[in-house]
């Protein structure tokens, strides 16, 4: 087993990965930006250390980051998801120093970081891909030929994109036109490669992930889906497990279909594979993300597999402690993205000191966050604070509870994002389980609630004031 | 279904049905003494009325509570755990008032909080019962007498205690001669009742006590049983589910056993039939808590079931939503009362403020309390403050959490509990999941924990140090 892992990463994540650390019996140091002296994730890490005064170079330093995890004695770097968590050149520089990535292969990680690449690939393992081109456009004339074949919409994408960003949706033949040659520069800026291909748009599918998990023994199984079909602009912002959206024969199609793409790709440890669903309810092979995704807390929730548990075990070359058919799930689980965010001001980000914070409790309430009473929180990082899983028997129970949970929780001095998914959570299309990716924008009334103290809150303050008078 | 809830009690159990409150649609009466002003549960609870200045005897008011209750307009009353939970002229003056009581029918609580008659019953029903008087004792000479029949040792126990209070052991005659006008006099004053009666005394037995439901058209299930072997001075301190102890088919006998006792006497609702296991694995029906349990969270956990919700509605009239059948168990839960006392001085309460408080997070972990950064314990109530409660697929798995949970939380200003519970977890008895009530007692050396840092936490400060000079 591992002895000591260095946590390439900040906030909520490096906080989860010290806790698997600490219940594996495994040593974890933390890293941090002068800006992140303050934060969770050096307190509860077995030893921390300063990266520098940038706030972001600092964790994108792949030598700084090995170099500094060889030297202070560990055997492993779990990444996290962000950052370096995807950067091929990373694991394999852990690889050259004698450090296990907690992750794939820097070869898989390469392959299906290049979408055009991953799409070839999945064809050949018969995996069902959007209609689009064979490979990177090398002209736009060459994307107005292949987009006219395959009809408008059509998505320009980033080679190298991922995560919902360097994609650019174009309705005409004028809007690719004018849309190509800035989605190439802002792919070489942003990825480091300046290259694009395109597909067909499906316009307002259902987001589907399968959760998989691969040994180095050849053992690969799936822990099910998750449904993130509530974004905005590309932003998962609530995700459910399992999807209330499929029936069970999808749900071990799609199932097959994740085991079946890791397998092709000599995949190993924890990766999702991303599929959207289009109202005729057929599935396509979106993208493969090659490390743990923000949201594998939900399948945890359902199946009680510790996902970051599994992917030390599994670099560490033990197998998988599961088979397929001991995977069970129960119940479903719904995690809310409490954003540092004013959705009233265009979803602004809200940052400054939060001046009092209690987590939620009680049965079936899961929190992570790196957040605690007194933290300033920096404008230098992503701005969600907190995730809030809640779980339940029922789809319908699970509403419930998430609304009382996003209720019970206090977060004071700063705008969030818990209004508006309150406002989502009464919602009737919602609750009906039936909603694609295009919910948040076809119901922008959802943003316009009151901050107003419910009435109740009210007759209680002046009920207390008369007991305390007439001495009831 | 009900409206509004008055409930009837504080801390954390008020929080808990306020929760339950919450996620049903139904509002919530708290009422608080004016010691608690300051309590979680006045600011959680939609309503909120003071019941005066003496610190306890409001909550036990049961027509100052029957009143306030019609008064705002409640339809039932929750009395949570302690106080008036097993006050059966509190069920029966709620009747009387047209309110419902959140438990079984007045009688079967009188039945059952009447340990004699309990006995009578269960014998009738076909339990296994320690050999014992066939009532209460008239005459020390009469306990004298059963027990030179049934042999030493012997508990004497107060006819209406329960709960572990009003219970002594008796080693011989000399020692039940001593004792016999002690407990007498002592349930006359606790329990209002000046009666006892003797049973047999199993040395160190293990605790098992299966959590039953009932509802009101005749359907009775159990949701599995817990072991609360860990106890100090019959006080239950760490809690387990199910029981690591037994086999399958000893689990299926006693839930079936729970649900004959429950049948037996008319039960509706959630109640608690509690057995010893003696070391010849024999089990004995040791009595029944016609209440809510502090420790019901981790049957909640292992079956996802919402045990205080099914309360609510059963107690409106409304079937149990689960079949025998359907009830199935996940894991091991382990749940941790988090006591505001000091160990290493004979767990003398601590009490005071908390100057800083963060709960537990991440997976498979759960936290009910009352506490707050801030919040000043009134010395006037018990000392438990918080449910920590983890969970996991398997027993091993369950301990490792709770060493993390127990170190992830963040409980300044006051002496606990928890330093003890990290020595009871990393004792290899604990681990081995076979231990009695005389655990506690038998390892008096786990006290001796040491308050020092631990090495790495220095290491951590030197190195961070260091770091910061060098520029790494």
């Amino acid at each position: 087993m591992l002895r000591k892992i260095l946590i390439a990463n900040r906030g909520e994540i490096a906080v989860r990965i010290i806790r698997a650390c600490a219940e594996m019996g495994i040593r974890s140091v933390a890293i941090y930006s002068e800006a992140d002296r303050f934060a969770l994730h050096v307190k509860k890490a077995d030893e921390s250390y300063c990266i520098g005064s940038e706030p972001v170079a600092g964790y994108l330093n792949v030598y700084g980051l090995v170099n500094l995890a060889a030297a202070t004695g560990c055997d492993a770097i779990h990444p996290g998801y962000g950052f370096l968590s995807e950067n091929a050149q990373f694991a394999k520089a852990c690889a050259d120093r004698g450090l296990i990535f907690i992750g794939p292969a820097a070869e898989v990680i390469e392959r299906m970081g290049d979408k055009t690449e991953a799409r070839k690939a999945m064809i050949a393992a018969g995996l069902p891909v959007t209609p689009g081109s064979a490979g990177n456009l090398d002209t736009v004339d060459e994307a107005l030929e292949v987009a006219e074949a395959i009809g408008y919409p059509v998505m320009l994408k980033a080679t190298s994109g991922g995560g919902g960003r360097g994609i650019r949706r174009c309705d005409s033949a004028e809007e690719l036109r004018r849309n190509y040659d800035r989605v190439i520069s802002e792919a070489g800026k942003a990825f480091g490669r300046a290259e694009v291909f395109l597909e067909k748009c499906i316009v307002n599918p259902r987001h589907i992930e399968v959760q998989v998990l691969a040994d180095q023994h050849g053992n690969t199984i799936h822990l099910y889906e998750r449904d993130c079909s509530i974004q905005r602009r590309n932003q998962k912002l609530i995700e459910i497990a399992p999807s209330p959206q499929l029936g069970e024969a999808q749900r071990q199609y799609i199932g097959g279909l994740a085991v079946l793409a890791a397998k092709a790709v000599g995949y190993t440890n924890a990766g999702t594979v991303e599929f959207l669903l289009d109202d005729q309810d057929r599935f396509y092979f979106m993208e493969m993300n090659t490390r743990v995704q923000v949201e594998h807390t939900i399948t945890e929730t359902i199946t009680g597999v510790d996902i970051v548990e599994e992917q030390i075990r599994v670099a560490a070359g033990l197998p998988l402690r599961f088979r397929q058919e001991e995977i069970r799930r129960r119940g479903y689980a719904i995690q809310f993205r409490v954003n540092a965010e004013d959705p009233q001001n265009n979803f602004l980000p809200s940052f400054g000191r939060i001046s009092r914070y209690y987590a939620p409790g009680g049965p079936g309430v899961r929190t992570d966050t790196a957040i605690y009473t007194g933290y300033e929180i920096p404008p230098f990082y992503d701005s969600m604070l907190a995730k809030v899983i809640v779980s339940a028997l029922s789809w319908e129970d699970a509403i419930k509870r998430g609304e009382r949970a996003l209720r019970d929780m206090g977060l004071f001095g700063i705008k969030t994002t818990i209004p508006y998914y309150l406002e989502i959570l009464r919602h009737p299309e919602f609750r009906s389980g039936q909603f694609d990716t295009g919910f948040v924008e076809k119901h922008p009334e959802l943003i316009h609630y009151s901050h107003k103290p419910r009435p109740e809150v009210l007759a209680s303050v002046i009920a207390a004031a008369m007991a305390a008078h007439t001495g009831l």
